[in-house]
């Protein structure tokens, strides 16, 4: 039988309540694409506003095979022990095609999930990283209203999403792995500069040494390069998931980073610039959107696009035709 | 006597024929703010386009006393000896506050400039970046219409002018000194992943030891970064501006850089790529100033921006609240 659609009034009050059920349903909302979930899911979203804002957001990163999932379920669970509350979201734009590459293995967070005070969601099936970006924003809102605070935010790093979480997070963490020989395999352009912290993981038995030398080659690299934060170094650090040693200190890094920004003014200022940026982006793209609505334009943008790449038609006098054809059709 | 204002006529049979007094005068045009003056310029370039695309476009940056204006002076000038053409260009944003920091001081590329077939502009002083850009652009169509075949565009690297001018050229300089210790003293986030190639300069006297040393460090560092462009890799090289050793390497290595592009497609596909990122940016932008050209929306966003910044408002209730209103007016 199909659910009946909660009301607003229902969701609010559920998610203050702390009735993770109702959560789990508003985060569906959110995640819808239909136009009428889409206005209940701004409503409840525009009530819960003064509840959001109170966790702190770190982001995780990494080459494939290092361990990400497993770094998570441990970090989640030491969090948990410490009497936090989690909540891990996932952002992968891929995930439509892969069906569920990210978080869906959820055998590989056991440790996490036997906590109650964790939660865990897949990544949005949204298509598009727009499509998941826009999601998981309203998804993290939702999670701190709930009262979460720390919520972690994995990326399996398809496309843009790096910069995408980098947008959304606090504090930015790569995970990598030693033995990667003299390249950084995997890794993309840009994205060590994102960072607030490299973790080598994997640093336990045999490969202790090897965990070593690759902390103090991208300590050498990091040393090239600016840190993504004002105010704080990225440094590299050594860690094991699997026996958990490194990760208390680890923590202890990402609270001093905490105090450190929120000393010197820059949490806040980030918060604010990722709120305006977020809206600036929505609104370019709502305004190109509608242009494109339009049948006469959509055509005449392609033809022009052609033109324009094949270096026949100077892109400024391109845009000024397409402005001023809209300006006549839209009078 | 205020000069009359030439034709399009007069200025396109002008660059055709190789009149250094119209291009220049062509240049002018493109450079001005004034509306009839930017009629003028895109109906020129409008003619002017077959002509163009036939250069190599090479920007250059680097660390403030690092030498690019010799680098570009000793490498422009053997150009001219080997036959070639040789435009100079600049992007600073910043040069009408300075007053022309950049190529304002013509003593520092006397060499090239007692050449004939050299031609130096310097920065137009458009205010902000977007503005230079736009100038730039042009100024490099009319130039290689006029039939330069090497363009030299240097920045000084204020805000994002390194991404801008990479999204100008085929190819990226990146001009760099040892003695710099360990980081990367005045060189700016991600810059180095914008390059095809780095010179050590001053590779010369007491320096050489210097110089070796801080290429292989350089090595070193894009060993662990990805290259700019597909298909090769980005290296350090050592030279003297000065006394000219391992410029004719550099222009070996530009030349190989060229035909390795040719060959696999890349140089051809970025040029496309760049001519439509420019003309969606420039959409974008006149879709965002029409928007902002009332004065209704522009209030409404001032007010929203601040509930948003401050965390009151989420940004995509923001954005619907500006569109269903911005529609409501426009009808």
């Amino acid at each position: 039988a199909k659910r009946r659609q909660l009301s607003v009034d229902e969701l609010e009050i559920g998610i203050r309540s702390g009735d993770r059920t109702l959560l789990a349903r508003a985060i569906t909302l959110v995640e819808s694409n239909a136009p009428a979930h889409q206005a209940l899911a701004q409503e409840l979203l525009d009530r819960l506003m003064p509840e959001t804002g109170k966790s702190l957001r770190v982001g995780i990163t990494g080459v494939p095979g290092a361990g990400k999932s497993t770094m998570i379920d441990t970090l989640g669970a030491m969090l948990c022990e410490k009497g936090f509350k989690v909540a891990v979201l996932a952002v992968d734009p891929s995930s439509s095609v892969t069906k569920g590459s990210i978080l869906g293995d959820k055998t590989r967070m056991e440790k996490l999930l036997g906590h109650k005070s964790a939660f865990v969601r897949p990544s949005p099936t949204g298509g598009c990283l727009g499509g998941v970006a826009r999601k998981t924003r309203e998804t993290l809102l939702l999670c701190e209203a709930f009262g979460f605070d720390v919520i972690l935010l994995e990326t399996v790093g398809v496309g843009q999403s790096e910069v995408t979480v980098r947008s959304m997070v606090d504090f930015f963490l790569l995970v990598m792995i030693s033995g990667a020989g003299d390249e950084l395999q995997g890794i993309k352009k840009g994205v060590i500069e994102l960072a607030d912290a490299i973790v080598v993981n994997k640093a336990d038995g045999d490969n202790v040494r090897k965990a070593r030398m690759a902390k103090a080659e991208y300590n050498r690299v990091l040393s090239f390069l600016h840190p993504c934060t004002e105010g704080w170094k990225t440094k590299a650090y050594m860690a094991s998931a699997l026996t958990k040693e490194g990760i208390p200190e680890l923590w202890e890094k990402i609270q001093l980073f905490k105090e450190t920004v929120q000393a010197n003014g820059v949490f806040e200022k980030r918060r604010q610039t990722q709120n305006l940026d977020w809206m600036h982006e929505l609104l370019n793209e709502a305004l190109r959107q509608r242009f494109l609505a339009n049948t006469v334009m959509h055509g005449r943008l392609q033809d022009l696009s052609a033109a324009v790449a094949r270096g026949e038609v100077p892109p400024v006098k391109a845009v000024e035709d397409l402005i001023e054809h809209w300006v006549r059709l839209d009078r």
